[in-house]
Order: structure tokens, then C-alpha cells, then sequence
């Protein structure tokens, strides 16, 4: 049986689950999965169902828009497979664990290209039967590189974008496009080191555990809402390169699994959070 | 039979492996257990040996220096336990647990003494048989409130110094009279915040795990050589609150983990790092 | 403002949320949290709701009755503490992280008294205000040692029984008295090893972890519902007496983190499962 | 400068470190990285040697063995890349992380085949330039098809065997063979559940977490000695399948993990227990 998802949010108040599981019900609406989440900081309400049934999607709409009023955020999702780019440069490990997902059948998204400013990772790409983009940004100003690769982006019209370690920063007139639709890896330190060469920084301290954060994007590059983290313990042995090798493990399946939280929609942005019904 | 250990710390030079087991054979000495780590970057050579036998511990120091030169760093170790004074002020998770270990005599040291700018813990401590010193810091400069600290420290003379959740900031004209000597416990956040109210700040951005890190103290009171780390993983549900009471648990844990590397003499400093012989 | 929590656990049909949310608005409560569940392997329907608000038990006891039918399970909560009792044996870890919580009310249980087979955990709980009963299992059948233990549990009447490393098989006269009330914690290996020794025999295969299980008594001792579990990486390194130490250190979190959930009432049974709402 | 690496297995006596350092010495080598252990229950001394320089290797040998006595077990290992062949079933998740690693140069492999009983994973090998064996079990008795595979086998000659999540049992004459040269990866649980389908016992049980083994292979498929082991949380959502699917995350973690180490020449047999140089 088909399922269907509803994500709802909007400001919070008394008799919301009664209201919306009662509309649901009225359409004969079968609940597999219900969360829900009040941010009492925000007092924003956030509900995530999932349902089978057949239904009239419009007036399911029309009936929600009505008891939730204007405010409320709604997205009905089929299960169809959403549409992704992915933005790399050179490392191929998170690259290369989303496209053998990817070429299984095991993630819920159509990879439609990968866009990269190398040409390292197009083999990789092709055998995976993915189109390539080399946008080099050599000589190019920022702006001039990013305006590229909006134009290939816009050919695509993915739903999200995965930065799968693109190593160029990117321009909040860029991330502006895209809000809560670009999906971010980077690798994290307990404590964090700020500025060039963390990895370096880390290991001048003697850090016994490196980590990875998936987050959004929004205008400040590595600051967005984070979606899922991890870390490896490490110890005094392994040199600043060892940390950068760990830290790579660790990056691959926090993305993947971030991706598979958002791909399944399961993720909510509250502000500068996010809700995550597993 | 008594375990004794070695600790050294020289410049590294071909040969020293063969030239410290030489010497420790010459005196009859059974190693039971045998660490080394060089420091490529710092040229520093580190060895921890456990060994049984009875030796002149006269003649075996004036071997190990005469061979290994003015430079090194000799520890010869019993397993006598090490005196320590605990600094805390009013959480009494990490205290607590340690405390309890003392009871059982499940650590390798003898808590001479707590000391506290608050009368909180007192109850707990003297129950557990451990003198309470109460120092209060209200109307008092840090300066002076240091003073006090030092006096009744001075009577104990501690070997380590454990701050267990100590919430006044300690100036560097304290924290140089003891090189090495203070182990501090820290939140600790992936990405890091900085400033006031790190919780609040961590909440905010919805972190996915909080962390906890055991460091040696430096002039710089929070970013001294690391010996241990760990995290929790946490879920947009929790509130600030309940971010720091998660805080809580793994801190308890990698104090003592820390404390007990320390304590069986498994640390080695090496600059701004650690290295830990587990 | 006080919180309330119902926990309902009924037969799965349409519109349960429905009727449930319907009752709570018409009594003019304020939802908080609420977490459902559908396990669709037994059709069996699990929701907790906190919420704030005066109301009259006994309508809304009747209320939801008569929507949910006498085969719902229905508990009203309020933030009143446990009544708990805690068995142990000799061993201090578990009892001590239990006390030191209790003493400082960082757990919502009213620890009643502790009965061991053994004296040596007597000290530690007198200091900590509890009574201790000491009921030696030697010379008494395992039914006749039993019935002392259970003589002194009438006394007390606990809400839950906890078995803090109480090494003595209970039998199932005894265990089926308490139905998923009484929580028990025991070591666990990846994979497990059954028979006797267990800690030698994970020593003699080299395993690289091991772990802690809490869980349900049920008529099978060591096989009862699981409500919380966790492991420690260990080494080559670490003697068979080493793995009991490290598995001392996870057994203790993975028992308090159990508890914490019980006495919070976010464990549901189903079967021979549990619903875990954090 | 090329690394070389000396692992010595020995019964253990007074003087071993002392001996093989001087043997170095004397040959002018300088020891990077040197870690020893000794295995107190069957008194067996084990050390691994990381050195740069020149060095006549017959003579190295001869010396070494001249002193260390003919019970003494040596391996003298450059940096090649080892040759290994890798054998599956259907599902995709180990094969395909290790298949990335190789095609992008970062594992110590060189992959000479892959052998399969099923054709599913041929695309993937393909277009990863590695030659494919498709070995069909239908209508051969177990000993017909192992005859089958070992003749591949012994086309290639591997160092080492993995087997990627290969689902047929082999027989002890086959494992025979390539003694402490199979890696196998297994799911495992806490508690462990033996017999058919440990999913579904697993979920019937409500497990809180799902493992990893990776293990080399002996008589007995699934109980050789551990190398590494990893686990992942899970939660009462998630279905029979869904554990399923987190595990299969976890063991390809694992088993990459583990075949690194065997690869680089930092695992040693002890017995039925592996000593990890990390």
C-alpha cells in the first residue's frame, strides 16, 4: 500500500492533533506513523504523519488550510524518489557512498548530475551512469563561478542540493536561492577550532575524538541547523593526516544518513533547528 | 608481586628501546607491559614499561640517566596511591562518582581533602569520610580567593589537583604553581560554542550530541592538553535543560575515565597533547 | 505547573488519537508532549501524553473508558516520585550511581531500603539514609530465602523492584508476582556467550566491545523485555578481570538510564518488547 | 622513505625487546612506531615494528632467528599492496565500500576478483574494472560448489579471502585451507540470538542496538577470533527490516575497518583471540 506523508507546521494551540487527525479521519485516512513536536521556545507546532488510503488531495488541503489557518506550513508528500544535484570537489568518500546507494536503489532520491570544479571525480561519476559537470573556477570571481553553476543547477531543478565535501564557500546570494534546500557536510571537533587547517589545530591539541556535523545551509556557510552528528575516537598515534582519514569515515555516514532523513521527510527547520521524527 | 613503572620522556635518537631494556635487564627486571610513542613532529621519545623484581632504585635511576643524557625525563613509579585534592563548587555529579570509587577503593589515589566555594557538597563528603574545606569567594577578589585555595592546599600538597565541576576561573598565577598537575572536566559542543551559556547556544542551533573533555590545565584554563573525550547523542526534544543534565552523565564519566589514566601513571604531556598508554 | 501524563495502550483501530485528543480538549488540557505508537505486528496501540491543566480523574478516567473500551490499559500519572526497593549483592557500582542520585534528587523514586544476601554494600546505604536489610541466602532453600526477601518487600509494597547486580536467579513464583515491575541489568556481549564465566569466555574469543543490558524481569530471568542497552570499546589489552571492570563503569549508565525512563513513565510493555517514548 | 614492518610471535622469555632492538641497531635501522604485548595466559610475546632504512633481508632474518630461537613465528613486510579476492552473495553494502576504497587507492589491495553465487553484484564489479566469477550453488552438493570456487581461488592465490557478506556456509576442508586468511563480517546482537532469522528474534525481543563482527574464519564459520566490532542505536520504530538495513551500515563500517588493520599488518593470531596493533 501506498504511504503518504503530512508535514505540518504552524504556530501551536490547543486541539491541533485532535483537528488534523480528525480531517484525517473524515477522508478515511489510515495513520501508520504520528509525531509531533512543540518548539515551546518558538510555541511553533510541528507534526509529521504518515498514512495510507485514497484521497482527494485538493480537498484534503482545503480542509486543512481551513481549520489551520494561514500560518501553517503543509506538504503532502507521495513517496516518489525527490530529485538531487550534488556539488563535490576532489574527495570521493562521500560522493562515492551516495552514488553506490544511489545504484542500488537504496536511498530515496534521483542523483540527476554531480557538479564538480575538478575533474577527479567525473570517472567515478560516469560508470555510475550520472551526467558530470567540470565548472572549473579557475580565473573566475566567485560570483562569475557560482553564476555556472546556478545555470547548470537551473537546467536540473533538483529539490535539494547535497554539498557532498564541496570545498568552495559559497555566496549567501547563492545560498539564498536554495533556503532549507541545501544539505552540507563538515567535519567537527570537540572543542572546535576555528579558522585555517582544523585538522592541524586539532591534533597541535591532542583531541581523542573527531566528529561530523550534516547541517542546512543557510547564509553563514558551516552554521546552519543541524540534521544528524557522529564522531570516532582517535588517540596520540595518528598523525594530523590519520585525523582527516578518520574524519572521513565518520563524514560519509553522517551524510548518508542525514540524506536519508531528509529524503524521507522526516526533517523540520524550526528557525535555526531542527525536528527530526525518526 | 609489586608492579613498578617507568616513565620516559628524551629527545628520540636511534637505539633507545634496546639501551632502557638493556638497563632494565642488567637489574633483573621483568617487563610485563611496554608502550613507546615518538613524536615526529616534536622529535620527543615516550616509553612507559611495567616490570616486577626488586631493584636498587639508586643504581637503576643513575643508569637509565647516564645513558639517556641530562635531557630526559625519568618517573619510577610504585603503586602507591596518589594524593588529591578536589576542587568543586556546587554539581555534584562528577564529585559523586568519584567519591564513591574512593569508598570502594576502586581508584588509585587518596582524596585527602574537597574544597568548595560552596557548602552544597558538604554533606555528601563528610559522610564519605573526606575532609570539607568551604572557601567562600563572595566579597573577596580572585586574587584573594586564590590565596585562601593555595593555604589549605599547601597543607595537603597534593600530587593532582582535580577540578570536578569547579566553576570560578582560575588565573594563571595559580595554575602555574602546578604544571600538569590540574585535571579539568569541560563540556563540550560539536561545532563549538563559544562564550556565555554554551547550552543555550548549542540548543539553539539544535546540536544532535553534547559532549564532555578531561584535559590538563594550562594558563589558558579550558584548552590544556586533552586525555580523554566522549559524547551523548541527543534529539531536538530535549530542552537546554536537558542538554546540560545529558552534559552531566558523560562528564562524570570522562572525569573518572581521565582520572584513572592519570592515576596509574598512563599520561604522558607532550607540548599542548597528551599521550595516553591505555 | 504540574504535568500529568496518560499512558494508553489499547488495540489499534481508526481514529484513536482522534478520540483521545477529543477527551483531553474537552476537559480543557494543554498537550506538551505526545508520543503514539502502532505495532502493527500485534495491532496493539501505545500514545503517552503529558499535559498540564485541573480536571477531574475520575470523568476523565471514565471518559476515555467508555471511547477505548475495556480492553485499554489506561494509567493517569502524576510527578509524584517511585517507591522503589533496590536488591543488590556485593557489588557497588550500580547501588552507588543509584544513591548518590537519590540523595541529591535527581530521580523521581523514593528509594524505600536495599536488601541484600551480603553486608558489604550496609555502610554505604546507612550513610546515605536508607534502610539496609540483610537477608543471607546460606543454609535456606532458594524458595525459603525468597520468602524472607518477599516478607520484607510487603513491607514496603514498592511500585518497582530494582536488581542493582543481585546475583541470585529469582525464580519465577517470586519474578511473576512483580509483572514489569521489576528492572534488572546484566552484562552483555557481542556476540553473547551463554554459560558460565561469560567475561573469560568473551576474554578467550578477543572481543573488542562489550556491553550492559537493562530490562524487564519476566518468568526467565536474563530475558525480559529490554528498555536500555550500551557498550565500551576494550582492546587486546584488557585481562578478563579488565573487561568486568569496564563492564562495571556501562552497566552502571545503561541501569540509571533505564530507571530514569521507568520512573518517568516512558516505557510501555508490549509483549516481550518495550515502547520507549524519550 | 619506504616503511617496513616486522611482526615477531614468540614464546615470551626476559630480554626479547632488548634482543630485537639490538638486532635492528645492528643493521642500522630506525624504528618508527614499535608496539609489543604479551599474552600472559599462553605466555606469548608478540611485537610489531615499524623501521626505515636499508637492510639485507636474508641476513636481517637469519639474526633475528639465530636469537629468537626456532618456535619464533617472523614476517618481514614491505608496503605492497596484498592480493585478496573477495566473495559475496547478493547484497552490495560491503562489497561496494570496499570496491570505492580500492578504485580510489585507498586501501592496502589490490582486488584480484570477485566470485559470486549469484550474478546481482556482476554490474558494479564490472564497471570497477575487477574480473567477476559467477559460481552457481543450484543443483551441486556443497562440496561440488566449494570445489568450484577453490579453482578460481587458486587461479588468483590471495593473501587473503573476504568474505563481503557471503551467505553460504563453508565447510571446515575449505576454511582449512586458508588458515587465519578468511575475514568474514557478521551481524551480531546484544544479547545474542542463535538460529534462524536473528532479525526477527531481535525485534521480538526489542533490542535497543544491532552489531558488527568482523572476524577471521575458522573451523567454525562464525566464531573465529575478533578483530573489530562496532554497533548502532535503534529504537522501538524500527521494524525487522529496518534492523536489517542499520546493520547492514554497521558492517560495512567494520569490515573495512577490519580489513585495513589485517592489511596493514597490525593483526596477529593469538590462539582463538587477535592482538590489534592500532
Amino acid at each position: 500500500m501506498i504511504r503518504h506523508t503530512l508535514m505540518v507546521n504552524c504556530p501551536d494551540r490547543k486541539g491541533l492533533i485532535f483537528d488534523i487527525t480528525r480531517i484525517l479521519l473524515s477522508h478515511e485516512l489510515n495513520i501508520i506513523e504520528n509525531d509531533q513536536f512543540v518548539d515551546t521556545d518558538s510555541n511553533k507546532f510541528f507534526m509529521r504523519t504518515e498514512f495510507t488510503g485514497s484521497f482527494d488531495s485538493g480537498r484534503l488541503y482545503s480542509d486543512l488550510e481551513e481549520s489551520l489557518g494561514r500560518e501553517a506550513s503543509l506538504k503532502l508528500l507521495g513517496s516518489r524518489k525527490k530529485n538531487i544535484v550534488i556539488l563535490a570537489t576532489k574527495e570521493h568518500h562521500c560522493l562515492g557512498d551516495i552514488l553506490i546507494r544511489h545504484f542500488f536503489n537504496d536511498i530515496n532520491a534521483n542523483i540527476q548530475a554531480v557538479i564538480s570544479n575538478h575533474e577527479v571525480l567525473r570517472e567515478l561519476t560516469e560508470k555510475m551512469d550520472i551526467p558530470y559537470h567540470f565548472v572549473s573556477h579557475e580565473n573566475l570571481s566567485r560570483e562569475d563561478h557560482e553564476q555556472k553553476v546556478m545555470t547548470i543547477l537551473n537546467q536540473y531543478n533538483p529539490e535539494y542540493i547535497v554539498l557532498a565535501k564541496y570545498m568552495r564557500i559559497l555566496s549567501p546570494s547563492f545560498t539564498g536561492l536554495y533556503p532549507g534546500r541545501i544539505v552540507n557536510i563538515h567535519h567537527s571537533f570537540l572543542p572546535a577550532f576555528i579558522g585555517a587547517n582544523p585538522y592541524k589545530q586539532a591534533y597541535a591539541r591532542g583531541v581523542k575524538m573527531i566528529g561530523a556535523t550534516a547541517h542546512f545551509v543557510n547564509h553563514n556557510l558551516d552554521e546552519g541547523p543541524i540534521i544528524e552528528q557522529n564522531i570516532v575516537h582517535i588517540t596520540h598515534k595518528e598523525s594530523a593526516e590519520d585525523l582527516a582519514k578518520a574524519g572521513r569515515d565518520v563524514e560519509k555516514i553522517v551524510l548518508s544518513k542525514a540524506l536519508q532523513l531528509v529524503l524521507e521527510d522526516r526533517v523540520f527547520l524550526s528557525g535555526n533547528r531542527t525536528v527530526v521524527f525518526r
